[in-house]
């Protein structure tokens, strides 16, 4: 089996922009992931800051990633990873089913949300937002509904009051929220956003709410299943300035080392990541 | 005076990002540096790895990052900040003679590139200075030498033969210098800062010219100097994944912040500092 230098697990902004910094340094890479990229960029609505490409819409983001990966020759391998085992110098990754090989990895797959609500997949970028920053804008006068599954959800919540007509706030927690008196907290459990072409409410097992958006804002799932001895908190791995995980070779970036899920910052660490491969692999 | 939320020192990658992000987050936001931007954009041949715009040049991309500006209605203020004082709860900032006040301060000014003279760290403040704005009162009757690294640095040589006695001008680049006839222009190169409690001359590699003060006037000023009681490694400020430096409100991303020195990696930094940014505005 031939070996790659880099294997890159992700096709969001930061898996593509290690894959094309990795290709310019001469690196031979194997990039895994959806063609389609990842969902959070082609459903995205409007991305507002991203430096240089003033308010675009998630497909044509993704759409000048495809451009970008054509113009350097990168293929992307459609598999989904499975798991990744460091084998002391190289790195074993099993993708439906096969087994491949490479000196350095670097993880790029975003992170894990929990179980989705019913109707919310289906309504993703059509009154469905896991990002405030990002679309708070859309909904200037009118009423949107957030789910906050942990307390950082809170100050999101308080600044979506700042720019839409009405907030309700869901908090899928014990602890009492702290948020601003504009913010209106109810205590049901959300079972299921509602609507057809686009959000119209928000049921929970105790009545329903008609609101005009529902912003869902989950805690993650741990990557240790990912990758065997890999040290990290809650859904996010840990990682130094460089990018390096506790496993020599192994590198980490995007939404996986933490908050904020920003593409700018994502496309920003797998550049880091990449260069930090490099470096490892002329060691 | 009006206070900002947040000021950000730096017109490069970083600075944009940090400005667009925090403008997108309803933040006042005070952005000092070039209409240029840096000379760092504006002179890349090919920049090959800004994921989703390939193949593009240096003005190109400095063009795109002033249409996302003014798409956003983000004004530069084209002033240099010489100094960054924190009051505790707010940041006092000194440019270009005047004072501004903010609320957090996010550092993007790049790195300064090249080694100090040889006796500059010593007598700075002791007739080593980097702001003939700042300065130039104490110098009447006097006579000065002005080390330029760039062309701005001329301005600031005529300013200072307004004021003090004698300016000569050291250019520290190829192009034909065009001052006041008050300024004499001395085509050597600058090695030494003399003197033992205070400035007396300048040594250059031909020869040696007393003066009572020499401004140096590079592109950047090293971030110790700029903040006095931060802490960081040779040209670079410590931070931590969030952007934070040691000091609270106050926040540093791009080249600043170590290597490697890339516009996608700047641009990503620059976004988590201004999240950062707002996060403690709201702490």
């Amino acid at each position: 089996m031939e070996r790659a230098d880099i294997a890159i697990i992700g096709t969001g902004p930061a898996g593509i922009s290690a894959a094309i910094t990795a290709t310019v340094r001469n690196k031979k890479i194997l990039l895994f992931g959806s063609r389609n990229l990842s969902d959070k960029i082609r459903k995205a609505q409007e991305i507002l800051n991203y430096p240089g490409m003033p308010g675009l819409t998630g497909p044509e983001l993704a759409e000048s990633f495809h451009r970008h990966l054509k113009e350097l020759d990168i293929p992307i391998t459609e598999k989904k990873v499975n798991a990744v085992y460091a084998m002391g110098d190289y790195f074993g990754i099993q993708a439906s089913g096969e087994m491949y090989e490479a000196s350095s990895v670097i993880l790029a797959t975003g992170v894990v949300m929990g179980k989705p609500l019913e109707g919310e997949k289906e309504l993703l970028g059509r009154g469905v937002s896991y990002c405030a920053t990002c679309d708070a804008m859309f909904y200037r006068n009118k009423t949107v509904a957030v789910v906050g599954y942990h307390e950082e959800a809170e100050a999101e919540a308080d600044y979506l009051a700042e720019i839409v007509g009405k907030v309700y706030y869901f908090p899928v927690y014990k602890k009492e929220p702290h948020v601003s008196c504009q913010v209106e907290i109810i205590r049901e459990i959300p079972l299921a956003v509602l609507g057809d072409t686009r959000v119209e409410g928000l049921r929970t097992k105790t009545g329903e709410h008609p609101v005009d958006g529902v912003f869902i804002l989950r805690d993650a799932v741990a990557p240790e299943q990912l990758v065997p001895g890999l040290s990290g908190h809650g859904a996010h791995v840990d990682v130094d300035l460089q990018m390096r995980t506790g496993i020599p070779g192994l590198f980490a970036c995007g939404d996986l080392t933490g908050k904020p899920y920003q593409y700018i910052k994502a496309a920003g660490q797998g550049n880091v990541a990449a260069l930090s491969a490099v470096a490892y692999l002329s060691r």
